[in-house]
């Protein structure tokens, strides 16, 4: 593997959810204050704003907007609530095009009332039905495939393999596959995948933490990364091999490093950065 | 699919964990009363017996040994923990053949201080030390795959494929596979996994529970059967047609259940089985 290490910031994106408590203004605020480059915008934080100006003021304090997060969540058993999630993901598009936002995060979404295979259809379907809101939009859509911890309720999207054989499948250059650390550490066939989502051109996002051990939590027990047992660089050499030159996002929900001092938090991310 | 409805108990096994709170007297009497014909016996429960009586003393109650749980745990980052591993494992035997059972049921373990391709080499150099052993007793070994939210410290065996490349690189009769579905039900593989295990002779033993959502810990909030999202009778028409033919052993850690009076708990696991 021929990983370079890292040498500055230029690669480095922050989603907002990470710096939970701040808003968007302190967080840029203080994403440019330590040098970070890219920002993820998660909807929540753009809630009473004027979306264009905020991206703006984004592209002021020298970010550059990487993703809108998240759209997905496509499938139920009611189809009520399936036409009702395609409404919100073209929202989704309204809001990452106001915002300047390349890209959207798709958590895909998964319904425990009905088999994986299912839902998988009604994710494609729900993709499918988006895309050309997307395309019309410059918006690509970006696949996440979860951990399999989260299969029940939030992605039956769970390996490189399936985002990879989705996206293929829709077969668009505005739908691409989103890789995180966190879910995809432990798959033995994540090489090979990430290579294979490089070479077709999918390959649109790459996110970082750590897990850690014990884990004590199933949702907001992630780690800085360094803290876990991943292989972060490991990994990251397979993504650079596959092409992607794009942001490196942290993604960390935690309660334990939420409820530090930020700041503190915010130098840390950067100071184990270095490590990944 | 050709599935069999479940129409007695003469398959319904249940781990002593599972009603965590009596004795293994205990449990054989209450297993006896409700009909219950098989039991797997997790070590802590021998604690203090005499084993071999202990064996007898179950099958006066018309309970099959079906498995002694729970070997493993071979990976370390020290040599001398690896060894510690082996005289473990070694003693497991020793308990599996005075009580009476004919498989050891193997965690297989995982050290986040190393890669899981080390802890995965280091679980088969461990099988391999223990093996010989074990043929000599006339104990099996059954390697369970666990989910991939355990591979930090738990197994670095994750799904049915990789049970079954490590079973098939040993390439003995006397070690296989355990399969419980709370660790595979969402692998997208997992009915070919199946059926190449029991077309190789490696299909040893089946777990059942469910997925309940949301899980809110990531060791004990597992659910009863029919609780959760799992296709409990889909998987076991998978296995059935595998040629497996053993039993049904119920496998739950769930800190609500255990807080429940435990003869109601054990009559909602009869009840739940008839839906499996």
């Amino acid at each position: 593997m021929s990983l370079k290490p890292i040498k500055d910031l230029s690669k480095l994106c922050i989603h907002t959810i990470t710096t939970k408590s701040w808003s968007i203004e302190e967080a840029a605020e203080n994403y440019e204050r330590v040098g970070v480059k890219g920002i993820s915008v998660w909807r929540q934080y753009l809630e009473g704003r004027n979306i264009a100006e905020t991206g703006d003021r984004l592209r002021k304090h020298g970010l550059d907007v990487v993703s809108l997060v998240r759209g997905g969540f496509f499938p139920s058993v009611s189809s009520g609530q399936r036409q009702k999630a395609i409404t919100d993901n073209l929202r989704a598009v309204d809001e990452a095009a106001a915002l300047g936002a390349p890209m959207i995060v798709l958590v895909c979404g998964a319904d425990p009332g009905q088999s994986l295979e299912v839902s998988r259809a009604q994710i494609q379907e729900g993709i499918e039905k988006v895309l050309p809101y997307a395309i019309d939009h410059g918006v690509k859509l970006a696949i996440e495939p979860l951990h399999p911890m989260y299969a029940d309720t939030r992605s039956a999207v769970n390996t490189m393999k399936q985002a990879n054989d989705m996206a293929e499948a829709i077969g668009s250059d505005h739908v691409g596959v989103a890789a995180d650390v966190y879910h995809l550490w432990w798959d033995p066939d994540l090489k090979n995948e990430i290579q294979r989502c490089g070479r077709n051109g999918n390959l649109f996002a790459f996110h970082i933490c750590d897990w850690i051990s014990p884990t004590v939590d199933l949702l907001n027990d992630r780690g800085l990364m360094g803290e876990g047992c991943i292989d972060i660089p490991g990994i990251r050499a397979w993504v650079e091999e596959a092409g992607f030159d794009g942001f490196n996002e942290v993604e960390i929900f935690s309660d334990r490093l939420w409820a530090t001092d930020q700041r503190e938090f915010l130098d840390k991310i950067v100071e184990s950065y270095y490590q990944c």
